[in-house]
C-alpha cells in the first residue's frame, strides 16, 4: 500500500543533510544540521497537506485531519537527530515511513476516523544533550519542561537557547493528546538479519541504567614518581572498564554493558592522571537481572577503588525499567505482517525509543526492520529498499486499523 | 652567598601569573600567561643590568658581561612554562635561582671571566605542544627549527604563530654558543625528602620512550549489539592501560610506565567506542632495561588487540637514551654542596630537563632540591624557602667555579 521508491528517495534526500565522510549522518540534536533536517521535513508535510505545530520542547506534529477531528490523533513518528557518527536510518526511517503512510493515504483518498499525525521528537539520541528521549519524556511527564530546557550540551550550549536559535521553540503545550502511538525503526542489532526475518514485532524494550563515575587519584609527574607510590586514576578507571565488560559477559540472557565516554584529567602526556570521568550504560530485558548487574557493577567499582587507593563516586544518571508495549496493538502489528506474508518474529528492543516513554501514557507498538550486519550508531548503517518498504507497509496497515475508517 | 628572601619573593611574584584555584600555576607554553611570566622575567633581568636576547625558537638569554666577553657564556637556566595543573616551582625555581645568582654577583661586585647568562627555554613541559624540551632541542640540533615551528598544540594553535603572537619570535640564531650549562630544579620525586638530603647531585637522566597508540574497533549501538559480537576499542585500550602498568610494576630498578592522555571516539554514552587514542611514557635509567620494557609493551598491545578483534597501531613519538652529565661539573656540584656542609646524595633525574639536550653539546650539570612529598606536576607542589636558598647557593658556587674569576 505504499510507494517504496518515494520513501527511498526521501530517505536519500534527508541523508544529504549532515552527510559524513563515510556515508553516514551527523545531525546532532538542535544543531544547524538538525534544524535543516527538520525544515525539510516540515516542507514535505506541508506539501502533503498537513498542519504543522511545534510544542514548547520542539517536538513537531504534522496533522492530517480525521473524519471526526475532535478525536485524539493516532500518532506515528520517531526522530531526525543522529549520533556524532550516526547512520542514515536510525530514527529517520520511522519519521519518513510515517510520512510515506500519510502520502499514501492521500494518494488513495483514504479517510480515517481519528486524525493521523507524524511526530518528530526532540533529541532522542541523548548524545549532544543527555539523557536520551527528551521530547517524548517531556510530553509524557517523565521530565519537566524546565529541567530539560536547562540541559547543557557536551559543547556547552543550553537546550532552551538552541531551541530558540534553530526556530523550534514552539508555542503548543507539551501535554499533546494521543489515541495511540506507532513507531517504525531499524532493529539496530543482528537478530532479524541472522534469522532471515523481514519484520520484528516489538513486544517491549529492555530496561536501562546509566551512570556517571568519577575516579579521583593524585596527579603526579610521570617520571620521578615511583610506580608503587602512584594513585593513578586512569589505571583504576581502566580496571573498572574491564569490570563493566565482565558484568556484561557474565550475565545470562541478553545483557549489555558499555562505557561510551571516558575523559582523563589533566590530559597531559607526562602527568599521572589525577581524575577520570566515565559513563556506564547497563541494559537487560529482566528487571531482577538488571538490578543484579547494578549490584555487581557497584561492588566492582568499590573494590577496584580500594585496591588502587583512589576515590570513586557513582552517580545515577538515568534509567527506565523493562517496558512492555500494548498487547492489542502489538498483535495488530503481527497480524499486519502476517497479512502481507512477511516473515516475522517477536523481538525485545535493545535500544530505548520515544515509544518507551509514550507507552507509559497511551497504547504503543513498534515495528522493526532488519539493518545490515546489525550495525547502528555507525556511519555505515544500512537497510535494503525492500525491507524499508515492508516496514512502511506494516505501519500503514496498523495505522489504518487503529485510526479507523 | 645568596639572598634567600629575595629569591622567595620573586618565586611568589611569578606564581601570581596564571595562579590556579588549588595554589598552583597554569602557564602553558606560549599562552598569554606564559607571555606574562616571560615579560616579568625580562623586566627583572633588565633591572639587574643584563642584556636580553631572544632566539628564533623563543628561548630568552639574559647576559651579564664577562671580564673576557669574547669567551662563550656559562649558562644557567630552566623554563617558565607549566603543566595545565602545574606547580609554582617546576622550572621556575631553576630560572629564578639563576637570576638570584646574577643579582648576588652584582651585589658582591664579583666579576667572572666568562660572561654569565640566564636562559629560559621554550616549552620544556611538552604538554600544550609535544614533545617536551623544544627550545633546548632546537639549540642543540636535536630538532630542526622548522619542524618545531610547525608543531600544533592540543588546542589547535601553531607554535610559530604563538611565538609571533606573544612577541617571542626572536631574531637571534638558534646555535647559541655556551661554555657550560647548569640547571637547578626541584627533584619532582620523593628520594631526597625520604632520605633527609638537602641537595641532589644529579649524575644524569633516565632514558624515556614516548608512544602514541591508536586502537580501532567497530562503533555500534550500546543497546542491541550483543556482548560477544562487539569490537569495543575502549575495552581493548583499557586492557592495554593495565598492561602498561604491569610493564612498570614488573621491571627491576626504577621503572616508570604511564598513560597520561586517552581519548575516546565518538564519545557518546550509548555508542560502543570505535576508536581510542592514548599516549604511553616509558622510562628507565638503564638502556637495556628500557629496550626490554619497549619489547614487552609492544607484545602486550599486539596480544590484547588480537584477543579483542581490534586493530592497534603504535607510533614512536619521542625518545632519548639514558643521559650522563659531565663528570667534572657534577663533581664541582658535589664539592659545592659539601663545602656548605649540606647533606647530599648522587641522584638520577626521573624527569627530562633542558639539561638533557644541552648535555649533548656542552658540559652540563644539575642541582636538585627536595620537594614536599615528592609531588610535582600538581598544583600542590611545594618547597621550603631554606631548601630553595641552599639550591641557589650551590648554583652560585658552581657557577663561579666554572665561569672563573
Ligand atoms: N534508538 C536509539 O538509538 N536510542 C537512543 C537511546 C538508547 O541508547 O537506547
Ligand atoms: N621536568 C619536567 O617536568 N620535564 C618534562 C619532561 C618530562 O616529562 O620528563
Amino acid at each position: 500500500p505504499i510507494d517504496g521508491q518515494r520513501l527511498w528517495d526521501s530517505l536519500a534526500d534527508m541523508a544529504k543533510i549532515g552527510a559524513t565522510a563515510k556515508g553516514g549522518n551527523c545531525r546532532l540534536a538542535l544543531s544547524d544540521e538538525d534544524k535543516a533536517g527538520r525544515d525539510l521535513f516540515v516542507s514535505w508535510c506541508e506539501a502533503a497537506g498537513c498542519t504543522v505545530t511545534v510544542d514548547r520542547i520542539g517536538n513537531i506534529f504534522a496533522r492530517r485531519k480525521g473524519l471526526d477531528d475532535s478525536l485524539p490523533p493516532v500518532v506515528m513518528g520517531s526522530h531526525l537527530d543522529t549520533q556524532p557518527t550516526g547512520g542514515r536510518f536510525d530514527g529517520v526511517f520511522g519519521v519518513l515511513a510515517a510520512l510515506e503512510v500519510v502520502r499514501s493515504l492521500n494518494d488513495r483518498g483514504v479517510d480515517t476516523l481519528h486524525p493521523v499525525e507524524v511526530a518528530v521528537w526532540t533529541n532522542e539520541e541523548g548524545s549532544r544533550f543527555s539523557p536520551p528521549m527528551m521530547g517524548s519524556g517531556v510530553v509524557t511527564g517523565v521530565f519537566t519542561l524546565d529541567e530539560i530546557l536547562d540541559k547543557v550540551a557536551q559543547d556547552g550550549a543550553r537546550l532552551g537557547d538552541e531551541l530558540v536559535r534553530t526556530g523550534y521553540a514552539g508555542e503548543a503545550p507539551v501535554d499533546h493528546p494521543m489515541h495511540a502511538y506507532l513507531e517504525a525503526h531499524i532493529e539496530q542489532g543482528p537478530v532479524l538479519e541472522v534469522e532471515g526475518k523481514e519484520i520484528g514485532v516489538v513486544t517491549g524494550a529492555q530496561g536501562q541504567r546509566w551512570y556517571e563515575v568519577t575516579v579521583t587519584g593524585v596527579e603526579a609527574h610521570a617520571g620521578p614518581t615511583p610506580m608503587r607510590l602512584r594513585r593513578d586514576a586512569l589505571v583504576a578507571a581502566s580496571a573498572m572498564v574491564q569490570a563493566v565488560q565482565r558484568v556484561g559477559l557474565e550475565t545470562a540472557g541478553d545483557p549489555c554493558a558499555t562505557v561510551g565516554i571516558l575523559d582523563v584529567h589533566p590530559h597531559s602526556r607526562n602527568v599521572i592522571p589525577g581524575r577520570v570521568f566515565f559513563t556506564v550504560d547497563l541494559r537487560h530485558p529482566n528487571a531482577d537481572t538488571l538490578a543484579d548487574m547494578d549490584r555487581r557493577f557497584r561492588a566492582a567499582v568499590a573494590a577496584i577503588a580500594e585496591q588502587n587507593g583512589v576515590g570513586a563516586e557513582i552517580a545515577d544518571f538515568w534509567h527506565f525499567p523493562p517496558t512492555p508495549f500494548a498487547k492489542p496493538l502489538v498483535d495488530r502489528v503481527r497480524e499486519a505482517a502476517a497479512g502481507f506474508g512477511f516473515s516475522h518474529r517477536d523481538i525485545v528492543s535493545g535500544a530505548g525509543h520515544d515509544a518507551v516513554y509514550v507507552a507509559g501514557k497511551v497504547p504503543t507498538a513498534m515495528i522493526f526492520i532488519p539493518c545490515e550486519d546489525g550495525i547502528s550508531h555507525n556511519e555505515v548503517e544500512n537497510i535494503s529498499p525492500a525491507d524499508g518498504a515492508r516496514g512502511a507497509a506494516v505501519l500503514f496497515e496498523t495505522l489504518v486499523a487503529t485510526a479507523g475508517k
